[in-house]
């Protein structure tokens, strides 16, 4: 199906503010880069803020499904893990831009938007975490300090879109097994 | 020993990039926050650019040194690893404001200073992985995606900073031994 033109505006800049920054990008940048007058733009969108919101709120959702889905996955905690290493890896790897702004650009939400989004992060960090815990009590994950195994396996899942962005050959059943293998079974023999 | 002013100076300058960015730090505020004229910063420093490559090539030089004792230890790739856990969390907790530049504020080094940081960043980063393909060659480290698993532990490293900033209540000890748990041995019971 052919993307509509606010679609293209959205994918559009998606990438000047991973470029460029979101503060740096113009209106008139991402008219010229979309190949429209800028007063056009206003016609599909309402403002520079709302497509950063959008983009960044639609990320958040994304991650919020499918975290409820594992919940609600009859495995074990580490099987969920696995799950969620491969739904971050899918997002990077396919939304590579938008997922970029979660990392970076997410400072400059305003208002509701910016509250909305913390909230979020903050519930997503929440399911995750209770996800660990299940499985230390359950005894399929050792004894660490959950905030500790959680902020290591979130902060390289987080920053895998920049890594990525440099890498080519690493297939995602690749990237999946390998990120699963390293962050959940370590690295020692 | 009593701080020199030329130290105040550095140290001062480091909190203030690490809150407001580089970019968005004056000298007007740097003098204003040792209390000083700014006038007078410039009988002990000759720029803001000088402090910022300081402050970085230094904790970029207290990195290699360690990787450096840390290859000539005779101990197995898993200790050395260890280690170098070890190192970067006494930097982060020592050091926390110039560690934090070297995530953020780095790209603002300008000309050799620029170069010279990235060619020591290349070289850590090579020397770390040696260690992960010795270990893996020794079969002491399962036979995982050597690039994969130093981007893994380095990515955690790295925003360890910022994690740590709103922790209390874990000791060095504590975080050393939790961190190589998880980062080396893995969550899995």
């Amino acid at each position: 199906m052919k993307p509509t033109k606010r679609q293209i505006i959205f994918k559009t800049a998606a990438k000047l503010f991973r470029e460029k920054g979101y503060k740096a990008t113009s209106m008139r940048d991402l008219a010229k880069e979309v190949g429209m007058e800028a007063a056009s733009l206003y016609n599909h969108i309402q403002s520079k803020q709302e497509i950063l919101s959008t983009l960044l709120l639609d990320a958040a959702k994304t991650f919020m499904v499918g975290i409820k889905e594992v919940e609600e996955n009859n495995v074990c905690p580490i099987h969920k893990i696995e799950q969620l290493i491969s739904l971050h890896i899918h997002m990077a790897v396919e939304n590579s831009d938008a997922i970029s702004l979660i990392t970076q650009e997410w400072r400059h939400l305003e208002g509701n938007a910016f509250q909305e989004f913390k909230n979020q992060r903050k519930d997503y960090e929440k399911r995750f975490k209770s996800i660990l815990i299940a499985g230390i009590e359950q005894g399929k994950i050792k004894k660490v300090n959950p905030d500790v195994a959680l902020f290591s396996i979130l902060s390289t899942l987080r920053w895998f879109y920049a890594w990525y962005s440099k890498k080519d050959g690493i297939s995602i059943p690749e990237l999946e097994q390998q990120f699963s293998e390293i962050l959940i079974k370590g690295l020692q023999q």
